[in-house]
């Protein structure tokens, strides 16, 4: 849908490693520092959508995440809504608060994404994954995926999935796998991405990791799924993402500085289609542009959902910043790096920067806002103005369950 | 908000012990229901909202709960919003459901929830609710409560809140503890609720209970935690709801007969405040009647949160069919049977109809559209035009951490 939200304010807590930290803690940094970059006081909060995904299964909190975290606040009484859709929860949080402010339902909103995986029983951490998929249907899926690693002779260091890491690492090694064979694609170049967004998140104070890695130190780590290496495989991780978000008429009441707009976001469901067909990024991308009215030519800086080196890959070509089977060229040419011609993932992207799930989708939007704002430091793209993120979420059939796009562009 | 949403077609599973059927068909069945009912297309669907509360505890199925339903039934591609509000769900998911529609953002969309409690392991169906609260708290509550039964004199059957039964059950029954102390509320007045509805629910085919009870059977059944007996407490269950909802527009374009508005649903959040001060209940439905431009003697049937007998007693007075305190006379004098003033639960109410949580919120609109348009049977309440539903869920201090009144107009 054609939107017209303005980010009045963004907030996060570094990503990381919180495990002294709980989920009410975690979520309220976030909102705080939104709040206050927005300049708003908390009563002034109309609505909230609260994405998370894994806080049932590591922590225990189910069902009324949202409220639990405003009320450690003091904020009650206002509507919350609490949405999943399992990688891409927080997109979606946004997506419904950009429309309902767009419709002219509400003023000012929240959004906010916030996640803790990290547990003391690391299986608990892992097992957040393993809901995010059709799972009457997974058994198939995961003795599918096994046939297909031993039949293209790859190894995979996981003794099943679900335990020591996210199946979602199998399917991403699949993936890339295909890749290779279709179009020529190498392992050098999924490593040349974890090298980019290695050196991005080298100058992004809150991202998980900090270490710059070369090409080579990512190719001679330890094997995960082949050809994943370690740091081709985004981490687990406990942080909080938060947006505020105003209709236009009170962002020019408030009298924003910089203004930034969603000007669009489209959500989708995956469906089962030929792994030639196009899905759920297309479809999500190409509306997108449509309603924004701009095309990937366009775009100064994307923030796209590399949960794994080749996912971005991948991303690079469903949103049409390069030809299908060329991404791997994209990236060679450091088309996609700071300086060039679209840098991609400049936080460092999930790989980096980290990825507490139901967080992930709108600790982009808040790169992406700080970037058209020019307020990133080391990590500036000159001249920002239009800008994507790309967050996927689960499994299904051939496709991520749920997709989100956004665009925001400056005024 | 004010709203013009229009039910177009609801459909309902029976509710009851599904031990054999995976959420998925549980989901499907309802949605074609309200399809056919609605005699639209699945693929005319522009969007869905999904409310479930324990498929990640109970089966397994976390994150995208919605796009699993929707593509075993080789629905694909729209957006898909999973929301959670513990048991009201359902009336969230109705809430977002209307708004966009009414918002002019969507022309058809779909409203879902869907839920599966029982389990072979009935520990697992019980742990369903313990993450319905703070957990973080959780402890300091429970040993309130358990202080407050033994101080009481009270006696509990539960060996502990979370194993043989659902802690809810102990917040109710110091609730109730509290009416019969303030008001002078008796145990059979408690006990002719749980009567009434289930009178009204052996008239419901689709209810999990349909033995009448006497309000002597009622009081002689085995105690749970006093006062409440086991037939005042809802029982767990099975099931899901689907409403179709689309535009005004829409609905003249394809002609729908007997139109039913949803034309105020307002979602608020608990926060702490005095027992003696006015809380969620209150703060929705005055709103809600504000916005719909009617009072409580407008209203011909209500279906209301009836999680416990003293829950029903107490929306009574919360919702304004009656003064503070008159509650238990309200149902001695026979106002809330069927046949009486105000007929509250015909459906027979979570008590008797059953409580599958995440699918109770539109169990409650299909009733009440029912009610409007004169298809109801047995339990038809003869001419109704305005109805309100009452739906809450989770705890949060001294309040429900969501609360959400809906209110329906025949046209």
């Amino acid at each position: 849908m054609r939107l017209n939200a303005v980010v009045a304010g963004v907030g996060m807590t570094p990503f990381g490693k919180h495990l002294e930290t709980g989920l009410k803690a975690l979520g309220a940094e976030a909102v705080k520092a939104a709040l206050a970059d927005a300049g708003i006081e908390q009563g002034q909060l109309e609505a909230a959508w609260v994405g998370n995904a894994a806080a049932g299964l590591v922590t225990g909190q189910e069902s009324i995440r949202g409220q639990v975290i405003l009320r450690s606040m003091g904020l009650g009484k206002l509507p919350v809504v609490n949405v999943e859709n399992a990688c891409a929860s927080a997109s979606t949080a946004l997506n419904q608060a950009a429309a309902m402010v767009s419709a002219g339902l509400y003023d000012i909103v929240l959004a906010l994404g916030v996640e803790k995986l990290y547990h003391a029983d690391k299986k608990k951490s892992f097992a957040a994954f393993s809901g995010a998929v059709d799972v009457e249907a997974m058994a198939s899926i995961i003795a599918g995926l096994k046939q297909s690693a031993k039949s293209g002779g790859a190894k995979s260091a996981a003794s099943g999935a679900g335990e020591k890491r996210s199946m979602f690492m199998d399917i991403y090694a699949a993936m890339a796998r295909g890749h290779m064979q279709r179009y020529g694609t190498t392992a050098e170049q999924f490593a040349m991405v974890s090298a980019k967004n290695s050196y991005h998140g080298s100058m992004n104070p809150r991202a998980q990791f900090r270490e710059a890695m070369t090409v080579e130190e990512v190719l001679a780590a330890p094997m995960i799924a082949e050809p994943l290496t370690r740091p081709m495989c985004s981490p687990i991780g406990d942080g909080s993402a938060a947006v505020v978000l105003v209709s236009e008429s009170k962002a020019r009441e408030l009298g924003i500085q910089k203004p930034i707009k969603v000007v669009s976001s489209v959500l989708r469901s995956g469906w089962d289609h030929d792994l030639e067909e196009s899905g759920t990024v297309e479809l999500c991308s190409s509306t997108a542009y449509e309603e924004a009215g701009v095309g990937p030519q366009d775009l100064d800086v994307v923030e796209c959902h590399d949960a794994s080196a080749p996912a971005e890959i991948s991303a690079y070509e469903s949103l049409g910043l390069c030809a299908k089977g060329e991404g791997g060229k994209l990236v060679q040419e450091g088309a996609t790096r700071l300086g060039g011609r679209i840098p991609v993932n400049t936080s460092g992207g999930l790989l980096r920067k980290g990825h507490p799930v139901g967080a992930t989708g709108i600790a982009q939007i808040v790169e992406l806002t700080e970037q058209l704002q020019g307020r990133s430091g080391d990590r500036q793209v000159e001249g920002a103005r239009v800008a994507l993120a790309h967050n996927g979420g689960g499994n299904i059939g051939t496709d991520a369950a749920a997709m989100c796009v956004t665009i925001l562009r400056a005024d």
